[in-house]
């Protein structure tokens, strides 16, 4: 960086740095820079900002838009060619890591009846919630599980995992949810490819379910050692009988209506350690308050029709569209039917900054905790 | 104690005490006892024994036997008289501290439509299982929760607590489950009468089931801070669905057949810390292998007929029947139906023998992992 | 039991039992108890007691009265007719389990220069703290260590341990403390002898606290993976120094003067899972505030002399005497000295009150927090 | 982007992406970016890759040639106006996001005898190690620590800190630690002025160390809820106290000689959440093997000389000299003199990787575990 161009970025206010360039100070960062450093000054406001200002912005992926485009890549290349045919959602402040928000990854798979991907495996944890169609499987470690609609899968940090179709299935279409690019900025993630590019099924079908899907009850005397949970699946029926059953008893949460977090019965904690999921229920005409949280969200809406604001933002959303909210920035939910409840769904980076220490929030005080919508 | 009838605990073993009495030494004791003190190697192998020996005894309480028994206690003496009319299970071996194996107690508790027990809290932990009658309801903490057949329900450590049934309902018998004579044993034990005698309802009824009993999700941002479950109530229904999807994918444990565990939904641990439940299915025709643990055990037939040998004495149970196995005996268990499953309710204080590091098992190697039965 | 000598123990407060012996009802209980069962409003009201009340009874355990009975055992016995040459400390209340409070057994040992105990294995868990001598050594899984005056050490459940005096030392007496009536009232006691009688040394001599004891750092990446502390051994020096530097900076505990607890470093808990140990100094002339809490405490007097009152009664101490504290008794602590520091040992059975939340404390209000003295 | 700069990731190997550019896959491409979306196969070898490639290189920074710029810097800039006078590192492969390797930032740092900087307060944790001068004084919290040379110090995430030096002080240079690319990486920084720009003592001067400083023991009933060690100070005479006792009894790794964490006494786990930090001896003429982790790494020559191979680069220091290791970048050690032992003072991410369940290391197989040094 020569000097001419050297940015500064002062503020006048005790405690900040506030220094102006000179010819003395221009040559000095010179010599720093020869030496492989810089003078904290001219970046100390830049690194230690008042609070988050995430680079992502906020978007909402109408499915009747997508829909089409992700079929096509099903004729357009072929799963040998292309491994998975995924249209990405490439956040426009994050397209340098494809992300969908922060350092979260999405995209949209499809698949033909009698497909089947071939089997890998990747340090970066990953996530599947069916859309459409029948016949889905996803295979983790052996354990073989069918998927429907609003069904959610894990498949985490270092399983073997592989998904198909299975022959008298329907054309499927499902949301992928990774952190692959937290794993890449990390420098951690390893990709392996399975020896036999598939695997064999080494438990009964569904076995995750039925023997860590209980009500209050789990297997006696199980030596599961992984950090994620073994439930693995978790179906749309049991959650959403789960968040109408809590909604009766619950006033729910001012920002979030009836909220419910996915969990890993061997630890009531997060389903995996680097991505919590969440299922919400906005009632009939709810119109949630305004908070901000750190951490990004990436919400698919399974049932109903509604619209979020979004640091000021209006995104409207039905059925199957998909919206982000990025870090530090209010947000709030409509439900805009009188008569039918929403839900939405939702996967986050809140373990990792709960983990580490850095999760903070904030309700908006202002304005009985609405935001006025900025016009675009 | 005077030197004539002092015990001597000796053993020709080396490593172990072997002091022969001689004059010199028993006035050497006798002194020692004027100053509070004794000579370990009197009574170390004694109190170093090489193994666990039970002082309880296995027993069998049959229902059939029991139920005039216990019905008759309503009328023998008013709540307000008795506080609870409970008939409770005396092992022979444990009568100095009324328990039903090692420490815990046990008792069966009867009432009629329209009474209610009075309130009361103590650092002892509880837990009800429901026999028989309709309408019966157990208060905690301000959560009012109903009660059928073979629900299990949580008072634990330090809750206000009380039972009831309602004006329509039928009389009620339940089994309650409390380590009274371990907390009793660590001077431990607190005991307090509710001030208004009755607890109103600060929530919806069944609160807690509707808000935690869901599969795999839980309310997010609950506060929950006490070291018990707070799903404080499991129902039977979910409970036999959990065994029979369990069974459909496990060749089960060769001790227990399908055995699986009451949890805390925020832990994934046992429901309560000093007393951890379970449930298990033995398939038709099912004979486990036998095994020892340290820990106590009192087991109810929720369903189905069979027997158990403990320790080589066989006893027959059928649905109601209520049986214990003390610490480190061996237990097996069979059930005598070819066609129909059984099902074994469990409550013991293995939470109590993990925390303090203590737990340990074995598998019976002999005769194919069968006892001979002794007669008795 | 005969009607005849049933006790009762009526109350006569709403909510607690309050039955009158009748003909019938002693009828019904005869019956009861010709199944193993009872009526649990006859005992209700003794095993639900208002709070805890210690069979124990407040000791105090002269060294200068006790001394020379625990040299003589070494010439009155063999170690290989004895195992171990100890007088052990048997309170009143305790003498049925050998214990010298609650469930805490204590006793002295003594051992000729050239003398080694054989080695065992228990379950109970075990401290030694040392009194005089020189030249005794303590080995732990093959791990020995050497030891001096009020140097404590661990020998915890399960391990391999063996305890000598070198053939250059002095005649030495130490301190046991171990949970023995613990484990075995939890029926959950193991004994082995070493197949050897003598461990081999596995590891350089004081190999634990040149591992593990330095200030803030631990060995990196080590696989330690017992439930006890690696550090095993505590020095006096560096303990008193601790000690010395806390009060610098501190006002202390009200209620134990400069108080700091022996720590697991893998942890920061308890040294091992059932007993907590710690050292506290009392400054010149402090006199403490009393206080009561759940659990048993065994004092041995380390330096100084002083006094406490335990439940109103007045017991002296000076260096080596040991006391004991019953659980939920009233309890502080006087400095005689008004120049000198005293400061006490103490093993305790916290750890089991605190895993079993159990634990509760209280002050005592009254009289500025101070006991009236009960004349004997 | 348009297509004709579109970069293509393709991979000729089975499970992996390999679909050539062909101007309907093109056009389609367009469609996508319309929608903000792409085709995850145009990237999939990209954001998977097979193993971590760090973006960040290895180098030294030696304080020979830093020192007099760094102390420049107090001559050229007030501290009100720069905040403080901080040299950074500034790694050629990391200067967008201004760090010294991975996510970690360093910097040197000088203050005059007199000077004090603001108090302020961020989200990123920090800490400081001294490298000269005296007078050094660091407040987190209220809690004053003095400093001496190798004395390294937390001023941890959310704690109000500042530093200054003493009137009767020399000048002073130390390095600090920050894991602020990290912590803005996730969007997750807040910065605050402490409101009256300088802290009152609220402690008695190094508190933390005369408390917490215990070999074994810690304060009794303390009630600190931080996530972070409480020690906060870290002195070099106990570490390489700690350092030279362990080399006593240990071989020491083959990767680190005689490596030891700084923990956390109230967990045994790391100082800070976010960066742990060791410090390690290499024996007089100890030469280690190579291993590669995953995680970023920064050095500090505390005592001796040597050099480090990093990815085939041989990299000489000396004492007060930096240097950094990329994740996943193997790395060996070499203590050059045949007499004196070297300590090298390390701080990193490590505790992240942990946390999120990220980390893996690998030795180097080939060459008896060493690397070939590549020539520049």
């Amino acid at each position: 960086m020569t000097t001419a161009t050297r940015p500064n970025y002062r503020e006048d206010v005790a405690g900040r740095a506030n220094v102006e360039d000179t010819p003395e100070l221009l040559a000095y960062y010179d010599e720093l820079a020869s030496m492989n450093t810089a003078a904290l000054w001219t970046v100390a406001n830049k690194i230690e900002p008042w609070q988050p200002q995430s680079s992502s912005v906020p978007v909402v992926w109408r499915f009747q838009d997508l829909r089409e485009h992700v079929l096509r890549s099903i004729d357009l290349v072929s799963p040998e060619k292309a491994g998975r045919r995924v249209v990405y959602l490439d956040n426009p402040g994050r397209r340098d890591v494809s992300a969908a928000v922060g350092w979260l990854y999405s995209g949209l798979q499809a698949m033909r009846p009698g497909e089947r991907a071939s089997a890998h495996a990747h340090a970066a944890s990953a996530l599947r919630f069916i859309m459409e169609g029948s016949g889905a499987y996803t295979i983790v470690d052996g354990h073989r599980m069918t998927l429907g609609a609003n069904d959610f899968v894990l498949t985490p940090n270092g399983c073997w995992h592989e998904h198909g179709v299975s022959e008298d299935g329907a054309p499927c279409i499902w949301q992928d949810g990774l952190d692959i690019p937290l794993v890449n900025a990390l420098e951690a993630n390893f990709y392996s490819v399975h020896p036999d590019l598939q695997q064999a099924d080494t438990a009964p079908v569904d076995y995750a379910v039925a023997a860590w899907g209980g009500r209050g009850l789990v297997p006696a005397n199980d030596n599961w050692q992984h950090a994620y949970s073994p439930l693995l699946k978790y179906e749309w029926a049991p959650t959403y009988e789960a968040l109408s059953n809590f909604a009766r008893v619950t006033d729910g949460s001012p920002f979030d209506g009836v909220l419910m977090d996915y969990i890993n019965p061997k630890t009531g904690g997060p389903v995996m350690q680097t991505i919590g999921a969440s299922m919400q229920m906005l009632r009939p005409g709810e119109h949630t308050k305004a908070h901000r949280q750190v951490g990004s969200f990436i919400y698919q809406c399974a049932k109903g029709k509604g619209y979020s604001i979004i640091n000021g933002q209006r995104l409207d959303w039905q059925e199957r569209d998909i919206f982000c909210v990025p870090s530090w920035m209010f947000h709030e939910h409509v439900n805009l039917s009188a008569s039918e409840d929403a839900c939405l769904f939702c996967f986050h980076d809140l373990p990792v900054m709960k983990s580490l220490g850095l999760y903070r929030e904030e309700a908006l005080k202002d304005n009985g905790g609405h935001q006025p919508i900025v016009q675009p």
